[in-house]
Parts: structure tokens; sequence; C-alpha cells
């Protein structure tokens, strides 16, 4: 495919949503491709339905591999859908996590298994694979604090310092994949003001893709 | 564990359903083991909702890969609520159809890869493996025509012969499952009488665990 497929990935707080918010209309404007942003379920119709089913509360009986599962059919639809059409049409596609979130939060963090975890998802991608993939990097305790910035109450309780412990195994596993993948996976330090991260993003795609711009 | 796990396999028309109605109450009155006789969904409410979303036949778009992805959902959710716990229970669980249908079906007749679909499947089942697993063999031919035995036509048309050639190929891949799994897997003739295959089934179910009758 002539595409080019581009990841974000990072733990809660990270602050993906609102890079991408500043980050897209400085790529269109600068890059010669269509540029088609995305997310699971991303419009297609059945990804949302397993997604419906996934994040139902009445589900606790929902065992931690069958959502695995359930979370790569919803990538496998999403993908099939929306990820390879675009690439066929040349664009560039920039994703709001992908395989590398089910690496980190189930195969890690939930303690199914980092390749375990990966096996089923290359069943779901086929081999698809991103260009890029911009790993946003914060601290544990600086993502908490970025979620709960919106809180009523400020006070750090137990929930959160299960949440830190998770945060923290969370991004352990990013750091790994990071290590494990170094010509995929860029580092991004995610601890500075929006403006310095999408500077940090939008410098790393023009280095990786000089000639698109 | 201390149950015992057997699964019922084979094409559609190879008369299952009837054989399991038969077989059921005979296991029961000679067996000493409580004995749970089940199928996916097999009342666990998610499993049930992941295959409502497989059959809904508005799901046209559904990928394929998309597809073994939730039968591998769905059976992640049943072995979980119902086949483990009664196994736990020292029960002999009686399964119609479980993996091995999906490598027949999706990985060999719909073209994913019998491997490929084993994995997701090993994914799934954590390891859990039959005990014992009865094939029921009938020639595809007889397959058809015993679907075809409550329609108003008779006649052998276009669908029909399409329909040979995917029982052809659903058989063809249980013959090979059967060759390079002998310990487990037992091929039963299904072409005879109810009355006989049953009996077939039966005496496999003695010869294998001979102590618990």
């Amino acid at each position: 495919m002539a595409g080019i497929f581009i990841t974000v990935e990072g733990p809660d707080g990270a602050g993906k949503t609102s890079v991408l918010r500043e980050l897209l209309p400085l790529l269109e404007s600068t890059i010669k491709m269509n540029v088609v942003a995305t997310r699971e379920p991303g419009g297609s119709r059945i990804a949302e339905e397993i997604r419906e089913l996934i994040l139902n509360p009445q589900n606790t009986e929902m065992d931690i591999r069958t959502e695995a599962l359930l979370y790569a059919a919803a990538r496998r639809q999403h993908l099939i859908e929306r990820i390879n059409p675009a690439l066929a049409k040349d664009a560039l596609v920039i994703c709001d996590r992908f395989v590398d979130s089910s690496l980190a939060y189930q195969g890690a963090a939930r303690g199914i298994g980092i390749s375990e975890v990966a096996a089923i998802n290359h069943f779901a991608t086929d081999g698809v694979t991103p260009d890029l993939t911009l790993y946003l990097d914060v601290e544990a305790s600086v993502g908490i604090e970025r979620i709960n910035r919106n809180k009523e109450t400020r006070q750090f309780d137990r929930l959160d310092q299960e949440k830190l412990e998770f945060h923290e195994a969370v991004r352990a596993a990013y750091l790994t994949l990071v290590a494990e993948n170094p010509a995929r996976i860029t580092l991004i330090d995610a601890s500075g003001t929006i403006e310095e991260v999408v500077a940090a993003c939008l410098d790393q795609i023009k280095r990786v893709f000089p000639t698109k711009f």
C-alpha cells in the first residue's frame, strides 16, 4: 500500500486526545497527502457493537481473555472498513491507539502475557503494522494528576493508589515495547506543554517521511 | 480437573443433534458421574450476545477474521462460565462443537488457515483440550441429503452444488484433524441408523473411560 500508517500510544493522562487535536490541522496544512484521523471503533457499525459489549457495565462476569478477543475483533473490523481502504487510497492514516495498547494494558498490566495478546492481534491485523508509532511518555504520577484535574476532590485516595500501580505497569510495558521496536516506535516526552509535545510529534513525522512535506 | 471433557463434532447433516438426544439418557443411566450437556453459547449471557452479533443477518460486512475472533470470544466465555466449573465439580461435560469446528469451518473451508485459527483458539481455551472427541463422519452427499430432507423441493440446485463443495472441504479438514490427533479424536461412521451411531459413541466412551461405568 502507498499510504502511511501512524499510531499514537500512551497511558491514560499522557494527553493523546489533546495532542491529536492540535497536531491534525498542522499536519493537514503541511503534508502533501490526505490525512485520515481515526480511532477504534471509528464508525464501523460492527466494531461499535463489539465495543458496546466490552464496555457494558452489566458485563461484570466478562473474562479478561474474552475481552482481549473482543478488542481484537473490533480492531480487525475497523482495520478492514477504515484503515486499509484509506491506505489503499494513499492517505496518511493516524490512529489513536492500536495493537500496542492491547499489549500494554491487557498483555502486561492485566497479566495475560504480551506474547499471547500479540498472537491474537497478529491474527486480527494479518501483518498490517504501523509505519511509525508515537509513544507519548509521562510519569505515572503526572498521568494520574492530569486525569484527576477535572475531578471535584483532589485528594489522593486508595483508588488513586491502585490507579498509580496500574499506570506504572502500563508505562513499563510501553517502555519495553519502545526498547524492542526502536525502528517503529518513537518515545515522545509528554511531560511538557501541549505545544512542545505537538512540535515533537510533527518533527518526528517530518524526519521519518521527509519527501512527503 | 477431575471431570471428563468430551466434544462431539461433524459437518452439518452428520446427525449430531439427533445422536446426542439419544445418547445422553443412555449415558446418564450408565455412567457413575454427573453428565452436563452443553453447546455454545450455553446460557452464558455474554456468549449469547456475541453469537447474536455473529448471526445478525444485517452484519453482511463482517470480515471472516472478525467472525473467527468473535467465535473464539464466545467460546472463551462459555468455557469459563459453564465447562470449567462443571469439570471442577467432577462432571462429565459433553459439548456439541468446540475448537475443531472453527478449525474445519473457518480455518479450512473458509480459507483463513488451520494453524492461524488454532492460535486464537489456543488463546481462548488456555490449554483446555477435550479428553475425547467423537467425530461423526458422513459423505458430503449424504449430509446434504439429510439437511434437505425437510425441504419442499428435493431437486439438487446450484446452491446445493456450492454446499456440496463446502461440505467436502469441511469433511476433508475433519479427516485431517482425525489423522493428526489419533489419541484424542475417534472417527464414528455416521452413515448408519441413529441407533447404530449412538451405540458406537457409547462403546467408544466406555472403552476410553472404563472405570467410570
